[in-house]
């Protein structure tokens, strides 16, 4: 039990990322064990309901990832590649819009607001928020996978401005009204651009980027320059889920968002501990 | 083919209704085969864009309807009945919510943006928009079925400041968080009344509300009086699906909107007359 | 008669005309028959209510024409010329700016108040609008007779920002305070300047801008370019009162007007077809 | 020749004046003299200008007199009287309205924007500022003469905001949209009422309101009780031109004006010795 | 040291009271050991920065005690004492001032911008902050000690928009322009009443209310009702300072402040940790 | 004694120099005689009401002088030389600042107050408004004497908008937030040009800036180009106390305040003169 000293000392300590954030936004790419676990659900929210009232201007983006296959297998949808890479046909799509849009989103606005928050959902549709193309691919036709051409931002600030932490599903149009699945990642990359975010944080199942092995452990980078990303990933040494999220980040720091983290959403409060204390969790990925 | 000068006459034959019209709100409950077949829907919702562009302040509450019925087989919930009444449990309901907030809600959002409108859609939970209870029936138990208890119109109000037209899912939310599907006949009369609007108008698939036969031919009321109607519904002249309408309609005259019409969503243009002209159209119901 | 679907259809298509020039400013210049005959003056003013009432900002410019020279007659003032220009002493200047300011002025905003609109009426003294110069003429003194030097919208602005249709009577005032008399083409191409309005129309008493004859036939151009203009002119095939509104067209598109229009304005509802379908009405001068 | 200190005495004196009238609104029914001779009218306009800078919001009504006998002198329009009262009849009002909207408003207006001012001049129909009726007389018909039925101060509080002067042509319409004129009087008292004003200050050719004669001498009321005026009148005491002024003070007094004074317009700057001094000038009407 | 954990669990266990408190103004009454000791005096303004940033609207009333007394005797001003109660003549109240003013509230704003906070510091005259009037006391005159008469909080309330802490000296002013010494307890409780203020904190340099002692220990009120405390002045339970920080108290109550604490100043954090946690510190003092 | 037209000759005098300088911010630096004489400073404070009044927005800041010495003799503080130049130790610099901000300052707004007007007094720690360092010297370490490194104005600002007049004590703060003592001829220019002055006026104890004697007298400038000052200042010719004065003037119109002036404070009413008047006082300083 931490004595009320203690206590005041650990409110006092935050008292200057509060100033260093004031009115700041901060984009959160939610996704992975921090949106299945309930408890860990539970935490994360709670730390950006805490972000929210400190001043800070939060702004989720949530994935969808194993609740979307749930659903798919349900209504009986065979998952259909092509040379490994999921095709999104019309019946998925349809799928993956109702469980991003009508469960996932609308299940955190809930849980925001029994929490004491202010929260409202979208996604990409509303408001014109992302106009999207399908994803260019030389070789193969993916389906309804797209990805970002521009983000029109009026309604988040609107809904920034009236108190509201919005909630962002991953869903694009494109210019013919087709609906289109998103990576998050690259969702949140170009929310943070869009709204000159001061933070994008990116919630993973691992601690941060990896930069190999030595002596049978993983080298976690605490920092990571920009410039030596298209390396590593062309030798392989970034590859797989942690692609699109250092791209993300690419993006957002050319956007001019000023600090880009990966963050290990498996544990509890690292958002909070990210934003409140100097405290080194996942990896720093810098402008060069 | 009409002449420049009709056309112009159309138009100057406007006037007044605009000039009466402008700056109120209006509720639109939407629905029925205006929802489901594709020409009459994009003629209803250009209609309420031209609402929105003379002026008028156009809230659309959409119901689901038969599409909810069709995801419910493709995943094979069977619909359970409790003397003839439908009870939603808990797979139901996670399902319902999927199709109102993140299939149809979306849609038609879309819809409006492709047809130069601004749309922005939302269920019940975002921005504690519907605060709601389970309906209260002496006998039965309906599982997770819902009445309105208060609507916080606060994000509607913002929505429109902002020039949005504000599309309505009717899911609302509960004390403990827990999510319940409510007619959305109920909650475009709920919502009328906290947003004070103008005029309600549900749109159904008859001619409008009936006083039973005649020469084995219907009478079409085209104006009712509000006081009459528990009468007519005790003797069963009003009767079924047409029972929450009019319910709807005694809720928001009650709470002092001024205009509340029941109107034949089937025929093209319905809303644009009912509005623009004079023609008789539907039922009227008037305060006592 | 038109049936009930008819009607709508032609609001429908106004629908792309109001959402293109929502907020925008259109400058008209009302004279001429539109004018004088009382039923053409009713629909005019009628179709500028409408423009309001759906978003626009219409500023009318009106002349004064055959009014002006029946009350010069009454109270005996005999016109001057040199060269065949009139002059405009003291005497007809004091009678001309009654007639415009006191008499067409506060009559059109009348008629429009009582058609529902909200109308104020200035001339180019109140809040400093129209500062003017004696037009310079090598060779001869026409007296009173002025052109804009620079115009101070400010008052414009405030009136449109309230709700107000302003109304504007040509008349100037130059730096020694003296009343000077602008032909009202000229005052409108500047005012469309001045106020970055989107369109410029001038209501004529001919079809539109003539390109010669052919076959006992006048030749109407539906689209001239700017730079051809000073040729026809000097050619003669553009002359006399034409003039003034060509180069007013010419000032507007130079100050950044988008489109200018010179438009027959004794058809009835010839400004209400030009803004809200495409029939092809009178002559667009564009920019080279 | 003043000194230097002198003159600064003077400025610190009108400096509690300034405190108390700053932002209250200051009716002035500016006639008679006053506008006739040109040396008056400048001191006077001075003086209003003088009031706005120093953070007053003055209002100016004007009348017309002598002018609008000239010019209906001009166009041989002969003046007509039942029981010695004058008939105004459509061609009589068509001429009024032409001097005082046309002439005598922009020519003040003129004024004082070349004196350094910003004034915007408005008769009764801009803005739907006057609604009135024809005077109502049991026994004769006076024809167009009206009396104020209500005013609609939107356009004047917008011109206030604004930073103008507005003055204001003693005009009004009725219902059936026929121009009326109204006694300047009458309308300033009116205008002062609907404006909340903090003083109405009517400019008048003699010193002030006159108790009768004494020695020879006529005896000049410094302060006058609103209650013995109806008296005064019955008894011939107050009468000809001076009862509509007196009249005026009581409908002002009525609405809630503050302070009402009768001063002697003759007098070089009597008005802003009246507002920025404590000399005994004219008469002031006090509430009973 | 703590775990990063724990330092979380800090935070998240504040949110609630920083989602409670937030736009609220909480008025301090800072005096005492936590003025003098320059580590408690870090501790108890970076508490205060600490509740601006989280949004809550932190005044200071502060007060002078042994910093006056020393300057008294630099300037060799012997206090002078009647019946006991300190006499304040003229040369008193002008080093009073100064220390209160020009010393004691520049240096506590002064730490406060140090230390990343943005103040400024007032006293009763600026503005018209503190309209007071001599203390009045049937039998002494103790000079120019005063009572506050009236608060115009005018520019606490401009200062607190602009997102300044306001930091106030006890000095008031009387009708005549006289200097007043006024106790800070007092001044806080008119001021926290003046303001609506949610809370009201007095730090003493004792822990709280005590009603006597019992085996020879004080008893500490956590809780005491405002009817029960005349009584127990009268009864001399409370007395001495105790005094005017209880009249404070009841004074604030009376105006409608909902919270009043009096708190022990001399314990680190105590007023982050009364505004933050649950833990039971000082006397709550509420309405009956 | 003056006729009431010679007081309204001169109220109508004022006209265009309200006109000219209405919402013009104008820095003045008072101290002086008219700082001590308590009629001469009843003059100014009530001249500067009277500017506040008509429109510009007055800013005062105050010097020091004598009477900083009087308590510095009171507390047995003894002036400190080094090759002649005051040294200002820490006890020196705390007795500075209890009589500048808390004696002076206050008094200062207290007058203003009682005369009518609404002051607030502020130091140049209050609000972050000066940030100073200690002033540079070569070869000798002069102690806590300031030099303005920058002005933050926005509470300067935040005060004016809610109409306050602003009275500045010339107190500075530098990074390790040591109290600096600061000449005040220094801030005025300063806050002058961090305001965006329109005009700064020094009161001194002179006529205003001398040009050397010609047979025994004085020659006053009345006039001096900013480029011949540093010429006049290496000659001896300006020296002394009129050194910081001219110096402050220089960098006031490098910072593009557009009018300089230094003014005899020992006449009543100068400034009232130097604002209202063209009587030529003291001397204009003016951009090369």
């Amino acid at each position: 039990m931490l004595t009320a000293l203690e206590k005041a000392d650990v409110l006092t300590a935050a008292l200057p990322y509060i100033q260093a954030f004031a009115g700041k936004t901060i984009v959160i790419k939610y996704g992975g064990h921090a949106m299945v676990n309930p408890e860990l659900e539970k935490l994360v929210l709670k730390d950006i309901i805490l972000m929210k009232l400190v001043g800070m201007n939060p702004v989720i983006v949530h994935g969808g990832g194993p609740i979307i296959d749930q659903w798919l297998q349900k209504v009986n949808i065979q998952p259909r590649f092509v040379n490994g890479l999921r095709v999104t046909d019309e019946a998925t799509m349809e799928m993956v819009e109702m469980v991003l849009a009508g469960k996932i989103n609308k299940g955190i606005v809930n849980l925001i607001n029994q929490f004491g928050g202010r929260a409202a959902g979208l996604c990409g549709k509303d408001g014109g928020l992302i106009l999207a193309r399908k994803k260019q691919n030389a070789k193969l036709d993916l389906g309804l996978v797209g990805e970002v051409v521009t983000i029109d931002p009026g309604i988040i600030h609107c809904l920034i401005r009236e108190g509201y932490i919005p909630v962002i599903a991953p869903i694009g149009v494109n210019g013919q009204g087709e609906t289109l699945n998103i990576n998050a990642d690259y969702v949140a990359g170009a929310l943070g651009g869009a709204l000159k975010a001061h933070k994008l944080i990116l919630l993973t199942d691992v601690e941060g980027i990896y930069l190999g092995e030595e002596d049978g452990q993983k080298q976690l980078a605490s920092r990571l320059n920009a410039q030596e990303i298209p390396q590593l990933i062309h030798k392989g040494v970034i590859r797989g889920g942690m692609i699109p999220k250092v791209e993300s980040c690419l993006a957002a720091l050319e956007k001019g968002v000023e600090n880009v983290h990966v963050v290990d959403g498996r544990k509890a409060h690292s958002l909070l501990l990210e934003i409140f204390t100097n405290e080194g969790i996942g990896t720093m990925v810098v402008k060069s």
